[in-house]
């Protein structure tokens, strides 16, 4: 019987996969992990939360506990609020939906670029300016000419650490006719207010949160947020029980009461001042400001000072290829961050 | 300022998703749930699973744990094997990277069409014959002339029930270039084997599993095995952390000893065996035979039979606009059965 061959498959490829690689997530073992963002501080699952939950009977498709909850905290209606199976299922509805071309600051969170590629659609990357906020000449001057159909801003940014400026980024909003997405994954770090109070103001922003930064990466809880038109527009494409019930339900349990969340921002906030003093003090480093839960510093032969960290355990995220000499490290616990802090002046020397 | 109206957020919507319109999976209220094929037995998520899980941590983006525990049990080399939250993503995955034209018979499950036209891309739908098997005349034909990059195969197959015949689905896998999904989702209730021992025979088989028919519908656990170049590729579009760390931790406890699992499958089996003979024996009822966990009845005046059900408290599928005059009931426990049954002949008369 006729076999197909291995050519043959990838000859069945879409071509804008065909050169795609997968995004590099494999897990690096080490002691002090700081490399991902992810919150120092995990919560409870209790018991009581999962007597409630029936593994076998599907999930709530629209998430309606969890969107109350969510809506109370953050003063929003419940129908202007869509969930992903993470941020980066939004992402890629928005792709799916509003298609191309897609406008980004560089450099950014990886994932608007992968995506706009996976879908096939077209890409404008734009270079952030000296002060790594936008760039308004270039950014006006592609919304005229290619009129993109979504601009992804992240404020405060990955992997710079910065917001952007408000008032460019209100300018952007009002210069295009497509989508403004700013994707406030990291806003809760941040002494900005955000975009939120503006979300009735302006038909075409977007406003992505996650719980991912805030203690809770490994549910996978996104949310998108954004006049109800549009939230009806991304839901024909969303999968209908992306948010698997025990997600729903840890989420919905832990956010009824947002003090040790905020808690422990408040701690990781005061942490990244401590550990942003005692990187300037260190010759040789350049720490940029920040405005998240990481620390983006310029460092000599950054490579090998990335190496030598694994070497006595503990990760970073290399930025080799997204801005060359520079590593970024994750807020940790203040125990943590003084094993980082020490090794580094250890490996430095 | 100017601002974006209504019109020109649908304005900005690709043509393909202006008149889709979003999957309907409201929830029903009701005493008796045996409209989503679910099982009617869940598991235990105990105590010890959980303190295992890091919330703050992002989950293992390869699900090793669990992928080891499904490849022994089912005799798969973990590189044969791809997770998606839930098998839904699996099939947006396989349509983003090979596109179409996406050929599938019907009636079939409906989200093969659904995301065909959420990414744009062509479908072609060959209805069954009279036995509810593969028009084999037709389908031959559209691979000869349309040459489908992907052909979906449900077999058991969802509304019907029954198995397509092996000897045809090997000969559409033998004629196409392109790649043969069997959806093999309601498999386990069957009493014949799958096509999981003819994967390493054919580079073009691409088989697709679920756990959420056999327990596990909240978790959102879909899997994926063929040739590790298909793997490959669809790995490139995978969102990296798409399956949250709780879902492969159940997961993974639960699949450890399958004994269970198999109890409660062969419980459903003979029910669904029992619930056949009754439905039989209604006058106005005629049931089709079924290799999957639900049944598919034909009954007169079928919507106004769903509705008195549902004032009951039972909710079953009304298959109106897919086969008409039919409705699906899915396999519940004893108890459940029997409530159901008494219900019918009560509202049949």
């Amino acid at each position: 019987m006729k076999k197909i061959s291995v050519s043959d498959i990838r000859n069945l490829v879409k071509p804008n996969i065909r050169n795609l690689t997968a995004y590099n997530a494999k897990e690096i073992p080490c002691r002090v992990k700081l490399d991902a963002n992810e919150s120092p501080y995990g919560f409870d699952i209790t018991d009581e939360i999962l007597k409630a939950v029936k593994t076998n009977r599907y999930p709530d498709p629209e998430a309606k506990t969890l969107k109350k909850i969510i809506a109370k905290n953050l003063r929003l209606n419940t129908e202007n609020i869509l969930f992903g199976n993470g941020s980066d299922e939004l992402i890629y509805y928005l792709i799916t939906v509003f298609g191309g071309p897609v406008l980004y600051p560089v450099p950014t969170f990886s994932m608007y670029g992968l995506i706009s590629r996976s879908l096939g659609e077209k890409r404008i990357a734009v270079p952030l300016d000296d002060e790594f906020d936008l760039n308004m000449e270039k950014i006006l001057s592609v919304i005229k000419k290619n009129k993109p159909n979504l601009i992804f801003l992240s404020s405060p940014n990955n992997p710079t650490g910065n917001c952007f400026s408000s008032e460019r980024i209100l300018k952007i909003i009002a210069a295009s006719k497509g989508l403004v997405i700013v994707d406030e994954a990291y806003q809760p770090f941040s002494s900005e207010k955000g975009f939120l109070p503006m979300l009735s103001d302006y038909k075409n922003l977007v406003i992505l949160r996650t719980l991912s930064k805030v203690g809770f990466a490994g549910l996978r809880v996104g949310f998108l947020t954004a006049d109800k038109e549009i939230i009806s527009e991304v839901n024909k494409v969303r999968l209908p029980f992306n948010l698997n019930s025990i997600s729903q339900a840890v989420a919905a349990e832990s956010l009824k009461n947002t003090r040790t969340i905020k808690l422990y921002i408040g701690l990781i906030a005061s942490e990244r001042e401590r550990l942003l003093n005692e990187l300037w003090k260190i010759r040789g480093i350049k720490p940029y400001p920040s405005e998240a839960n990481f620390i983006l510093f310029r460092v000599k032969n950054s490579d090998k000072i990335y190496q030598k960290l694994l070497k006595k355990g503990i990760l970073v995220r290399n930025m080799k290829g997204v801005i060359d000499s520079c590593l970024r490290v994750t807020i940790g616990t203040k125990n943590e961050n003084d094993i980082f802090i020490r090794a580094l002046k250890g490996v430095i020397q």
